[in-house]
């Protein structure tokens, strides 16, 4: 996972807590309203502060994604109790540079056909709130109007 | 917290992952379509499978829920690689002795006025679909209408 060095200095915290979590659950909203999550593995956080994952575009989140485009990321550590919420919309990128650029063999087991899978895409989420509880005291700090 | 022996014996994953992780992202939905997620304890799993949590009446977590009962919410567990998406419906419930009943002193720091506190209030989940990955191998399985 490539964490970058935030140009927003606000965001550094984020992408601390990115780093120190990796996998997020990425809450969408499907046509009835009903919301569901799913582990993701964060792939990056480049310097501009957009998180990118990579996804199968034939999987239900990227239709769902397309519908409502705002989606959810929390970022939970219960044994530190570290807790982020990322609020940001999110959109499919069809990149083959970048796709290798980020590939990596861990991520294999999701994507067995490798990076030139037809299928595989990239899902590039750009944060407009976040919100992270950091031990001890965890009181909620808050990041709005990014 | 109490997790209660299921009734639905498929729920008795879910109850142990929840038992496992203990504290959920809850994910809202705000008047404008912004996902919004915060930490939560969970202080009961009971037997019908509805996921109870203590929260202020006054905070916009509540308005979100009453505007948009459908919630999600996420237990990760990033070191075990154990997660769960629980979708459902939430609703408010006042009831003072179901919260004598709950409360415990670790809840203090968010309440600190205490079981008394006229702001106080439960928060009620009624799962409508489940979802979880465990390792190894962590391939989803679904629960769904229940
Ligand atoms: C580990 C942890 C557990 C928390 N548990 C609760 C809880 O059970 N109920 C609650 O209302 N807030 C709890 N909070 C505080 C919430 O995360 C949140 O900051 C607060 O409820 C306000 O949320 P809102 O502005 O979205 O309504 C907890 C915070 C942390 C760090």
């Amino acid at each position: 996972m490539d964490v970058q060095e935030q140009q927003h200095t606000d965001l550094q915290q984020v992408a601390e807590l990115v780093d120190e979590i990796k996998f997020a659950m990425m809450t969408t909203e499907e046509a009835d309203g009903t919301l569901r999550s799913r582990p993701m593995a964060t792939m990056q956080m480049d310097g501009s502060g957009c998180l990118w994952f990579f996804t199968a575009m034939s999987s239900p989140k990227v239709d769902e994604a397309e519908m409502h485009h705002q989606v959810n990321l929390s970022y939970a550590n219960p044994d530190k109790q570290d807790y982020l919420s990322v609020s940001g919309n999110c959109e499919i990128v069809r990149d083959k540079d970048k796709m290798r650029a980020l590939w990596t063999p861990w991520v294999q087991p999701w994507f067995p056909k490798g990076v030139d899978d037809p299928d595989l895409v990239l899902l590039k989420v750009t944060i407009t709130e976040a919100e992270y509880w950091v031990a001890p005291g965890s009181a909620a700090k808050r990041l709005y109007g990014l």
